[in-house]
């Protein structure tokens, strides 16, 4: 008795501007084997294919379908937005196919803009990705996933489609105001676990429920630790808490928090645990998916409608 | 005949985090010398006698006031802050008053602090005295004082008192955001004069009239370069009008920018143009007044009120 190999059948990559992502998949999107750097297009000049390759050796020269900044301007080759509202079937119809110099097919998927003010404008690439995969698991979703990072994305389903969406700077912010700015005195480098910090829930109910804004609530880190000596760690959860909270609350002005609305945080498990409990402070249950494995499912659907793992590999 | 040598009376200084500035007066008020310098609070370590003397080194020694962070922790000496309502006259009865070690009298200003949640604290330290020179100036003044900076304040007036303030971290955000984030490949580093751009117009309309918060707003600045190919230095200029619209709407949100409140810029000239347009698009008017002048107003009554000047300089 043998024990037949899996047969290679397709790579699904997310390509961001800060990492690289991959997964080498069978015929029946069971994964074979997978890789992980920090080669973001970010870092790359020049020859992507190379780069790709590189990324990818040891592998057979099987489909590709790579996903996020990979189809920006500085990407691969440079795929349209798609716009609203958006169905997986758009998407996968506008994939941007091409047979690369060894042969290889390759598929980008496209990102997705928006264009209505007073929002001047937003654009995703890579999220969008993740949403075909949980619309794949969960076909009657309808609500808001959130997506959270250093520039977070909240996206909204409804009746199958991407009909909305709106990006914060929150890990970016967090980073600037606890790193950058004045406020660094004010805090520490390494926080409490904002799971359970009563000081997190505190900021959080500033900007999030008693709507305090976000410009009038960041100098109270300062004066806390001035007028009231509050530790470095607990002001650093509580810094957090108010940009979170200040993301939560810009959320619900923009439509994409309205009560009883469906919510899947789609990340990082410790993230995720963040913004479950700033959430539930806001008067909000949230389930939370684990994201890679839904830009998985997501890039394996694509491919299989644009045919892409039709061919067995070498 | 001859014409009489103006006597030096009072050095009146505002020693900041960043900057350090005084005058030498007469008797009457009169500025007979000034100096300024980048030595401030901030980069000092040790010995604060020794570095104000270099500062005003050739002035007679005269009695000093000092307002600013002077009064600071990492001050010449700490003076604790006042709390609201706060009359000039308390805070001339509260100043702390000293002989430094080569006999000079030397005053320093008190800081004013407040607790009021939602706001979980706030602090200031050297405006408090632009205020003592505005009432000086416009003893009916009663409305809100605007000190547009790194860290701008507003400062609200009743009945001759300080009743309220609020701080801002507009410069500082504008600085982290247009040189740190990665919103600075979006904008150019010198922008368009912001008192006549219709990009900077369209930021204020966005955040302190349409009500767009602050940080669901940032992110369009990318996507305007991206989608729109926005020139660079317009929209440096939209990032600042959606932060300092951002300041208005958190000051309204305060209860600091009521309809018809009276309202005084105080600052530099071209901020002081910037923020005085900000606010008429927002459907208000506003007097600009010079910062540094009521400073020194401010600075030389709290010493005739400390009986400072009353000794004739040697």
């Amino acid at each position: 008795m043998t024990v037949s190999r899996p047969q290679a059948a397709l790579i699904a990559a997310d390509w961001g501007t800060s990492n690289f992502r991959a997964q080498l998949v069978d015929g029946k999107g069971k994964i074979i084997d997978e890789r992980a750097s920090d080669a973001g297009i970010g870092k790359l000049s020049g020859d992507h294919e190379a780069a790709f390759e590189r990324l990818v050796a040891g592998w057979p020269t099987v489909p590709a379908i790579i996903a996020g900044m990979a189809g920006s301007r500085q990407g691969w080759r440079e795929v349209p937005y798609d716009t609203l509202p958006l169905a997986p079937e758009t998407l996968a119809a506008h994939l941007l196919s091409f047979t690369a110099g060894n042969g290889r097919k390759v598929a980008i998927v496209p990102g997705v803009m928006l264009r209505s003010p007073p929002r001047d404008g937003d654009v995703i690439r890579g999220e969008e990705t993740q949403i075909v995969g949980l619309l794949q698991s969960d076909p009657d979703f309808a609500g808001v996933a959130i997506l959270p990072g250093t520039h977070s994305k909240w996206v909204k389903v409804a009746a199958g489609r991407i009909v909305d969406f709106q990006t914060y700077l929150t890990g970016e912010m967090f980073e600037l105001l606890s790193k950058h700015s004045f406020l660094r005195h004010s805090v520490s480098e390494e926080g409490d676990d904002l799971s359970v910090s009563a000081e997190f829930a505190l900021g959080v109910m500033r900007t999030a429920v008693e709507g305090l804004p976000f410009l009038g609530a960041i100098f109270s880190v300062r004066a806390r630790q001035l007028l009231l000596d509050v530790p470095k760690a607990g002001n650093l959860a509580y810094l957090s808490g108010l940009i979170i909270g200040g993301e939560i609350a810009a959320a619900k002005a923009a439509g994409l928090l309205k009560p009883g609305e469906q919510l899947a945080i789609v990340g990082t498990k410790s993230l995720g645990r963040a913004y479950s409990r700033a959430l539930t402070l806001s008067g909000h249950e949230a389930a939370t998916l684990d994201g890679a494995r839904l830009a998985t499912t997501g890039l394996i659907w694509l491919a299989g409608q644009a045919g892409l793992t039709g061919a067995p590999a070498p």
